[in-house]
């Protein structure tokens, strides 16, 4: 038998939040929320990607926002009793579109609540029902076939015509947000350094294999079939990507590198100098997207003596096959992702490798996580209807603010679980931990994007001593032979690799635009939380990602498979709305 | 509320089919069965794909296969009263493999039953939670990459690893088939004589769009998308079948003809002689599969007087782009499907064009097909829960015996429908007809895969007199300037394009492997309803198609997209389970 009392509670607590919002009365709809409430809204009401925290926030905000955002037919769709109360699905209007959120009551008061806008009025995705019939019956001697329009369209974009959006980067953030602005009608061309969408992909090193199950890297629109695999071979996902592309249709330049920009506040229009296959093309679009990557380009330190050091240095980025690095010495600086992955490719080629750990690493075990970590995300939830849409909204659910509480215990059930694991790798002096906070590797992912390591077998290497690790010290300097530590210990090496990580994706806009336009905007990604290198003030939500930053019409896409495929929704309505003149004035906008 | 009763009624029923069965009491199971009684069986019980007709014959299927099917854990999974009784889906097991099926009761009896076998029994496809994992996690100095697996794969299959099957033909069939077999397991390769993947479809002529609406048309594991359009461009096609190949890592030999093959009874394996891009192979796989498509080798007349014609003579197949014909007198011969597509391109590239209708064709508009014929395959069907595989089966439920009742009464409607239409039609001397027993376009398809259009624009033409039609008339000889048709009619001509169809499928067999084996099968389609081009005696089941042939290890496979996806299953699992040495006994194998 159903519970109906849980809709009937959600309904309930809706239809005065409705009337309170009809009515225009802000303090009528506060007293409907807990004390420690949150509202998240994406795109809904805000114009922007935004929690608010607290009742005096989500006062402000509905007060600004509530006469411009008209919210109407509110309606529970589903509801279901958790431990904490009754969470609810919902569907709403505004004046510009439809939407879906989320709320959860506890006591009957709402604590969380999420509204997402989803389509645009009169702009709907032509989609199921309204796709597109393909041919005009009948007969017609100006007949343009779908070859030809394809013909056509790739001759006049970027030509005769120029883009309304630009996409600077074509791996799958871009790709991602390339295919969401086709199927919206937005004139978009996406660029990409290498030559064929997938190169991204296929050109990192050898052994590369997804960190993350297959539930969780769908693209819009087309997902995964079922006889993928679990975890995607990185030229498996190379060659999706370049298929994915071919059948949304979206216009890629591939071999085509952007050398400058710059934005005409008067026009609205940016100038950007493209160079494509050698040769120099100027394109005026409205928008334009930094899609090039997450985390920016590669963190290089420059060494003392690094000039007079013999051997072969890199950085994680360059490296690709470990074979020629067969029987050498080599060292890999730095001890997250990309320093255990590159660690583990090098062994298995036959080199001799030490890695050089500076500060903590947080590591966890794939079939863990696996295990304990991806329920929204796998056959199981499949099998019980929760497809990726309803999983990305439900994850969606909780702000930032919450997580932490749910990482903690999380990892709690983690470090019990791998007990023995732990405590054979830390036996080897090799720094662990879960976090300032001890909340593990999503929230260093969010707050840093660095710090972590999903463990895919270097780790029993690492406990093996088959890979050595010098923990707990910094590099000193480089030597002829190799590297001096700050303890004095001096490591002989054939090879260093600085597996140091990324730079802030608004590096990229100071090469590219200009460095003070870079310095406006600030860094990217990050929470504010305060902890290591993702400095406050706290923002509850990804600095300057999906959402207006502080230059006009300039944004950033990226992050992995999973937050590209859900923010690119977003991203891709905002863009759409500011070409249909559709008035998005932005709440709580950067300054 | 649910209505509970048929779900219990058929449960009921099944029961009692059960107990009869698993007492091996063959009269007591007929007893539950009507007397106007049908069981379509589909590999399961028979290893064959076969329909029984009455009791006599269920009897005696049921004698000689019972003891070594051993079916057994029947089981209703749901079931609905529809106007002529209770429909209901059920599951079952066999000694090899478990089934699906569906059943009808009228008046408590069983009118018509399927059964089907959906895998075998330690042989499951790796699927969903048995999906391949991707990655072995750990450190393996021997690792072998997705790439470097694939690589090797390539160099040894056909070279040092002789293929267990080998499809002749990589057009859609050929692929989806392929697509099974690889999940399956079966070591294949698929020839095709173009370079490419889906050039079967890109080489037809320029405006040729398919037919059948995109939820007829899904590949098996990888659906089209959401925004894929209702009716797909040839080019569109192209793209999605090579695209497919590659993510179902077929074995896709392209640029490869056939020039000969010979069964070797005793080592029950073939010698298959190719001809690889330019090359020549020999490979001696135990399965050869013929997928040349549906209708074999072009139909190519040769009428008196051709040789002194000065004008250009060619097959509707050899046909591409009518831009060159502009301005020219073409007269095409045929007034069915690729008839009626070429004189439309014809017309739109601004030829002058007559039509020759020698017998009636069974013309629909594809707008009433879509409206009145694809229930099933909808975007309202799937909404309301049946997706493609669940609309295969349904279709598939009906025995071809009872089919001519419901497409009469469709045509009851259609003619109602668009009388109007028709009336303009027929007043041009255009010949209409709705089959010998008015049962319209699909039985027609069935029965000779000929004689109908699905209007897409040519009829309005023909209506409109811009397209002219000699109708009822033979064609006598060719003149030197032209066509002097039976009536004494002189019809100047430039070109002449013969739409004259296909030969059956065996003639391939003719060529490739002789003669006498090609005449021992017999021709292949059509249900030997003794209608027009489809002698009897009568089958029940397209001849030799997806089943057995009197030549062993001798398949054929072919048909439109919804007929290659449903039976490719079937044939599929024949091979598969003739590779790992499973009992398959054919119940009713051709003599």
């Amino acid at each position: 038998m159903h519970d109906t009392a849980p809709i009937a509670e959600a309904a309930a607590w809706l239809a005065g939040l409705s009337e309170a919002l009809s009515a225009g009365d802000v303090p009528r709809a506060l007293s409907l929320f807990a004390e420690d409430c949150y509202w998240r809204d994406l795109v809904a009401f805000t114009w922007n990607v935004k929690t608010l925290e607290g009742k005096p926030q989500i006062a402000a905000m509905l007060e600004a926002t509530l006469a411009r955002t008209g919210p109407a037919a509110w309606q529970v769709t589903r509801a279901a009793r958790r431990p904490e109360g009754v969470e609810a699905w919902f569907s709403f209007t505004t004046m510009t579109g439809s939407g879906l959120g989320i709320f959860r009551l506890e006591g009957g008061k709402c604590r969380t609540i999420l509204t997402t806008l989803q389509s645009l009025r009169g702009f709907e995705e032509p989609l199921g029902a309204t796709r597109p019939f393909g041919v005009v019956h009948g007969a017609n001697r100006g007949r343009e076939t779908w070859s030809e329009r394809r013909e056509r369209e790739a001759a006049s974009l970027g030509a005769s015509e120029d883009p309304y959006c630009l996409i600077i980067g074509g791996g799958q953030g871009g790709i991602m947000l390339g295919a969401r602005l086709k199927q919206l009608g937005v004139p978009t061309i996406v660029i990409e350094r290498n030559a064929k969408a997938g190169d991204s992909w296929r050109r990192r090193y050898r052994s590369l294999v997804l960190h993350d199950p297959v539930w969780y890297d769908h693209l819009p629109y087309l997902p995964f079939p079922p006889n993928w695999p679990v975890f995607t071979p990185k030229d498996k996902m190379g060659d999706w990507l370049e298929m994915y592309v071919k059948v949304m249709e979206i216009a890629y330049w591939g071999g085509t590198e952007c050398v400058g920009a710059r934005f005409d506040a008067a026009a609205k229009r940016w100038t950007v100098e493209l160079i494509r296959d050698g040769r120099p093309v100027t394109l005026r679009p409205a928008q334009l997207v930094f899609a090039t990557g997450a985390y920016g380009p590669p963190k290089v330190i420059d060494f003392p003596g690094a000039q007079q050091f013999r051997g072969e240095m890199l950085h994680s980025s360059q490296y690709s096959a470990g074979a020629k690095y067969a029987g050498k010495r080599c060292v890999v600086i730095g001890a997250a992702s990309s320093g255990h992955d590159v660690a583990l490719d090098l062994w298995e080629a036959g080199a001799d490798v030490t890695m050089v750990q500076r500060s903590p690493t947080t590591v966890v075990r794939a079939a863990t996580l696996l295990e304990l970590a991806f329920d929204l995300y796998s056959e199981a939830a499949v099998e019980s209807g929760i497809d990726v849409d309803t999983a990305d909204l439900l994850g969606a659910a909780p702000p930032f603010a919450l997580q932490p509480v749910a990482q903690r215990a999380l990892y709690d059930r983690i470090r019990v679980r791998d007990a023995a694991f732990y405590e054979k790798l830390t036996a080897t002096g090799f720094l662990l931990d879960f976090g300032p906070d001890e909340t593990g590797l999503m929230m260093k992912a969010y707050r840093t994007g660095s710090g972590y390591y999903i463990d895919v077998g270097a780790s029993q290497l690492i406990i093996d001593g088959e890979i050595k690790v010098k923990s707990g010290v910094e590099v000193e300097r480089l030597t002829p032979d190799g590297i001096r530590l700050a303890d004095g210990t001096e490591l002989p090496a054939d090879v260093v690799i600085q597996s140091t990580g990324f730079q802030s994706m608004h590096e990229v806009v100071a090469r590219i635009v200009s460095r003070e336009v870079a310095d406006r905007i600030g860094t990217c990604w990050g929470l504010g939380s305060g902890t290591r290198h993702d400095p406050g003030p706290w923002h509850g939500e990804l600095r300057n990602m999906y959402k207006p930053t502080v230059q006009e019409a300039l944004w950033f896409q990226g992050g992995n498979l999973a937050l590209s495929r859900f923010f690119s929704k977003f991203l891709a309505l905002q863009i759409k709305a500011r070409m249909e003149g559709i008035g998005t004035t932005v709440y709580g906008a950067p300054r």
